[in-house]
């Protein structure tokens, strides 16, 4: 019962920091103030969405839960009147951002596999609902995938969804376990961003 | 028996409409005629297909009955050959196009309510149905979606659910309190159109 | 029994040589190994997932069949590694190409067939199976779908997935005449690149 609200609470953060990244950037595209509450919309709830309708999970919680499209809606907002502020805390905003990408990698791989999707299957799952939002926010913004370009984040979820997978089958899916993997999903891709990691590309 | 048909006739209008819209920005981006049938169909059908498949309505009413497919892509050619003489009816276009909006909406609100979609999230589904086509038919032409950049457009589509929902929790969801709904999102989007109402744009 | 393993190795090939065309492109576009790995997975399997969750049948075999992700990302890593030998067998790919857009819509409109869509929705969906790699591949790299504006391409999908209909509707949907089907598409789709065939564009 605790875990399940200390879940949710995590969630909703998790939804409240992808929001802000996807109003930020908005915002830059000069969008109005419906279009900055859009794309914070589906940057926080685009990779949830993709990942509920792949499993089955119809209605997807976004719009079966409204605490989850309020949450968006209201971090959203806030960005659109406060953005100036937010460069003054970019650095956490930048941390959050990778809370987010541990907690949504962890939900979705679990939710995939108790859904009955193979390890394989689960694993891209969740890589897909980490990221799926971020991708999102940059096809309606007019912008390629920052994931698919620069730094490691991506993977970072991978590994994290493969953990994940294996604590499943070895039946140590337990809160701890998991906010164990969560935390190092985010303490990993705060180290790629410090060391400024990035994948190869490709000899032209 | 006659309100279902009535509903059927207007859908398909509404259908016609937006496969207009798709159909006039794929033969501004030079589009061939393939290109063309598919943008409009996009436009006409994308927001009722993420409806359906949001839901869990599938397959979606676009592949399930012939005549929507039909209507869109008839609408697109007919588009494609006689693209030149619309701009003579450009106005003519944007009045059917509101009216497209407010049925979408209400039609879109409706389904996701019967599917057992929540209060909140039916609002945004239907706001979704009616905007889905136009966000899908700039993506495909390589736009920053029109709906997020400039004029009051989705904002009166959500308004419009909220309307719908009230109305259905009422118990008065009849075919004419519908028509009501419908004709006031039209006549507002018109209003916001002649007015050019527009939403804030945020403080550089 | 052999039909299906026939069927697998024919469907595993397709995979292959649709993640190879859009890891080229995300090569020429300087994405990183990660992002040539997702644009080769979604370039393969884009088509099949939203053909999947459009039929209700999740998760998608893409997620549920661990071979169809993993000979997608190792097609697209081959071409990462290998990239510029592609330049020499350019005509090889294409023909390859060729087979896969006949083998997907084979299987995607028998696969629509089956689940229950009608003839013409099923049509589309065989079509949307073919191409809808392509323009996945294309939205991600920041293009107007290819498919929309050059050379006869989902025409013969769609010509290809109305003969599948009319075999399944004489009920002579059986390995032979679906084959000789996947190879009348791939035919017509070389014989098109080879005349340069191409759709009208509307008169400006």
């Amino acid at each position: 019962m605790t875990g399940g609200y200390a879940l949710l609470v995590a969630d909703l953060i998790g939804v409240a920091v992808f929001a802000a990244s996807g109003a930020s950037a908005a915002v830059a595209k000069r969008l109005d103030l419906f279009g900055v509450a859009f794309v914070g919309f589906a940057a926080a709830l685009g990779g949830g969405i993709l990942r509920d309708v792949v499993i089955g999970a119809v209605p997807p919680l976004a719009f079966a839960d409204w605490r989850y499209a309020v949450t968006a809606v209201v971090a959203s907002v806030a960005v659109f009147w406060l953005h100036p502020a937010l460069h003054r805390v970019r650095r956490t905003v930048l941390v959050l951002d990778a809370a987010g990408l541990g907690l949504f990698t962890v939900t979705g791989t679990l939710k995939a596999l108790e859904a009955g999707v193979p390890a394989v299957g689960a694993c891209l799952v969740g890589m897909l609902t980490a990221i799926g939002g971020g991708l999102t926010r940059d096809l309606l913004t007019g912008e390629i995938p920052a994931v698919l370009q620069r730094e490691i984040y991506a993977v970072v979820a991978l590994g994290g969804a493969v953990l994940v997978t294996v604590l499943y089958r070895l039946d140590q899916a337990h809160l701890l376990p998991l906010a164990a993997a969560a935390t190092l999903i985010t303490g990993l891709r705060i180290v790629a961003l410090y060391r400024r990691w990035s994948a190869p590309v490709a000899v032209p």
